[in-house]
């Protein structure tokens, strides 16, 4: 397959696009993280979301750790081609390494940031199950 | 009102924040856009998405010009504190400068960005009635 759709894409300086990560059945926002050409590409080969860690500095296959995947239902592309969406579906019903469904799980009331969404798994017990 | 909350932001070293906006009604996603300190406290102030522009270096109301304001229903902060997501009314159901919903209308089919997404109404059409 050609690469040209990846020439398309606006990338920053350091070689990155930020991704968007929705629900594909619930239409929820999961998590927001960084894609580089590579990661892009594989997202694709592959049919899982790969992202780029920036703190790690390498390649990041969500959940290859917690087994917590992100099956690819579709990529979208908006009008300035420099921020991705992608549309999964999330293995297990959990994104975040807190154990909740979404990383926004604080939302702005009265003032402070409230949690408003629940632990679904002990983080301890997501991460021990596998190597 | 204490301003704590933008403090336990991270902010990134030029001072903004990237903000996803959802339509809280339809779930979809409309926009990613950038704040910084001021554009977010307007933004509650105000009840309507003002974000920072980058490429005009300065605050942008979203719909001053089109009148696709975004009235504000909600504002999540993601795990990691350097993500905000924004739940909105999306005025004028479009969010897209092009006309449409939203600015993520070209999916990746076949190894090429395809249009999936309508023109809702004419983008000169939006731009000339407005001052």
């Amino acid at each position: 397959m050609t690469e040209a759709w990846l020439d398309e894409i606006r990338w920053t300086d350091e070689g990155l696009v930020p991704a968007i990560a929705q629900d594909a059945e619930t239409g929820n926002i999961l998590m927001f993280a960084w894609m580089n050409r590579e990661s892009l590409a594989l997202t694709v080969s592959e049919g899982y979301a790969v992202y780029w860690s920036r703190s790690r500095n390498k390649l990041w296959r969500k959940g290859e750790e917690s087994g917590h995947r992100q099956k690819l239902a579709g990529i979208y592309l908006d009008c300035d081609e420099d921020v991705i969406l992608l549309m999964v579906e999330q293995m297990g019903g959990i994104a975040c390494h807190t154990g909740r469904e979404s990383c926004f799980y604080r939302q702005l009331l009265d003032g402070k940031w409230l949690t408003v969404k629940p632990v679904l798994k002990n983080p301890k017990t997501i991460y021990q199950n596998h190597e």
